[in-house]
């Protein structure tokens, strides 16, 4: 298995990506393909105890900023780490790419470097969020604020096998997002998917409110780009200012801090469940060709997650998959390929 | 001062609504006008030992249910506890109403019975929330699942004033929703806004993620219902799941259930924070009343909240200065009144 690593993405890049490629090798015993600035990468590598065939580093002189503005980047930048790495995976010669940088400039080099699937009309950011007892893929998070009915219902199609395939759910559940569990219930975008995906031939259950995508009511659930990342960033706020609240009281007299200390393992257990390290990156479906993109935040543990990620979407056959999928349905749902 | 309070409305009613009319009674000497099925409540109000004098009963002889549907009853149920109590306040015998029944029955029902603010688009639904060390007011939370960028503006206007007004809050900070900080981010909407709020001469702070809105930058913050509804409900759920989440680990073993009892002071004052009682209900901004929701759970400290916050919206003179300023903006901003 050939699997490219951005090794510029992360904050702290690249220490945290060459870590976690030696790791990943020493793992799965497959290098990983480093992408990024070769004399630095050779340098920090010789810096390390690791064995040499453990990475393959790929020379990319340049790398894509945050302060950088997406498309133009994109199409403007043809040598960041981002861009050699697609093209790898678009010359056949890797299987999948990761990286944890910026998300936008991510989708719009993917966009630009390895196109869409045909028949898709947007590609969705797609993470698995940490829910009751399981985990339920959520798209899009981000890439399409505003989005079209027949989109959301190729998402939930493109989620559904993704479901099916890399995480062996069969018949997954798809949900959609909204602010009422009754039919009926949601903004116009909502009203006019809900029809939509009740004739799609999914295993539709329906509207779904915050609540019960929380309590594990759906393996797949849709929304548009704007309100995913509302809540996708609201959940993420709500636990760290909870965590902190929590912590800040115990804290705020001696008995509790016993008492904290006590039940430390308990929090860190907590904190391990919410930990977006364990899960390691939120594959970009409708992209032709696997690309994951990790937290910007990511360390090693977050890194080595993303190719465990990686390797499920390759070795269970994803790609390929979502391919006949879109082209078995358009017909059916009166959609066209482009 | 005169307050309204729906005998009808919470889940548990007519006990709880009773007990917080006694004891609002008891706090500030008024009496509470109790709306509801005359003889039931007098029935109860003997049970209590409570004065007459404490409450008025004012006969309602229908309840508005949360299976009807709330546009179709607010027009064909004349003699719900709702609509006579809001009546009252029309008529000017009352100063404003409170209810802890079903939010969109409560819209509707005041849509209908007292209008909305000559001038204003679209009332919405605006609790406050905690947020780090202080309260920030949103909206709207529900009432509006698709919204136009000059009603958000009016939420902005009516928001601000409120917030001056009953939170004594000095040219309050007036933030946008948004899935991401930089201006230009956002959907359609939050894009068309946010020049209008730049240009409104209220004080605008710009596009807010989630973890800024938690992080207490803005005093207002608005948003279309949809999203609104989304990052509330998302809120609940995630302190629901966080805060179940660590007691269940807490209790799997015998020290951290040690430690957690020793901390159970400060996960008290988390629940308090976190508490929707302590802040009560959440003002029908753009009625031409005050009417205040609750949330359908509400108990007796939640609904005498509920009665302090209404008290306050009524002493600062709130309906008065909305009226007024939205007067003042109309055609400075080029909107008409209707």
């Amino acid at each position: 298995m050939r699997i490219v690593l951005d090794a510029m993405g992360s904050d702290m890049h690249p220490a945290p990506e060459i870590q976690a490629a030696i790791q990943a090798y020493d793992r799965w015993g497959d290098p990983i393909m480093l992408v990024g600035p070769e004399a630095l990468l050779k340098q920090q590598m010789q810096a390390t105890s690791a064995p040499a065939e453990a990475v393959t580093i790929i020379h990319a002189p340049d790398v894509l900023e945050m302060t950088d503005k997406p498309a133009e980047t994109a199409r403007g930048k043809t040598d960041t780490s981002m861009a050699v790495g697609m093209d790898l995976v678009k010359q056949g010669q890797a299987d999948a790419f990761i990286t944890a940088g910026n998300t936008g400039g991510a989708m719009a080099t993917a966009l630009f470097r390895l196109g869409r699937i045909r028949g898709v009309k947007r590609p969705a950011v797609s993470p698995a969020i940490p829910v009751q007892g399981s985990m339920t893929l959520m798209l899009d998070m981000g890439a399409n604020a505003d989005c079209r009915p027949e989109w959301l219902v190729q998402f939930a199609l493109m989620g559904a096998v993704y479901m099916e395939r890399a995480f062996d759910r069969p018949n997954p559940r798809v949900g959609l997002l909204s602010n009422g569990e009754e039919a009926g219930k949601g903004n116009q975008l909502v009203k006019e998917t809900f029809p939509l995906l009740e004739k799609s031939g999914l295993n539709f259950v329906g509207n779904l409110e915050p609540k019960e995508i929380y309590a594990g009511h759906a393996d797949v659930v849709v929304t548009d780009g704007f309100s995913g990342n509302v809540f996708l960033k609201t959940s993420e706020s709500v636990a760290r200012f909870l965590l902190e609240m929590v912590r800040d009281e115990i804290r705020s007299n001696p008995i509790s801090t016993l008492g904290g200390l006590l039940a430390k393992s308990a929090f860190a257990r907590v904190r391990q469940v919410l930990d977006p390290s364990e899960y390691g990156a939120a594959p970009l479906l409708g992209i032709d060709g696997l690309v994951f993109i990790g937290h910007g935040r990511s360390d090693v543990k977050a890194l080595v997650s993303a190719v465990r990620v990686a390797r499920q979407a390759v070795e269970t056959g994803v790609l390929e998959a979502t391919r006949e999928a879109i082209q078995g349905k358009l017909g059916q749902w009166g959609m066209a390929a482009e």
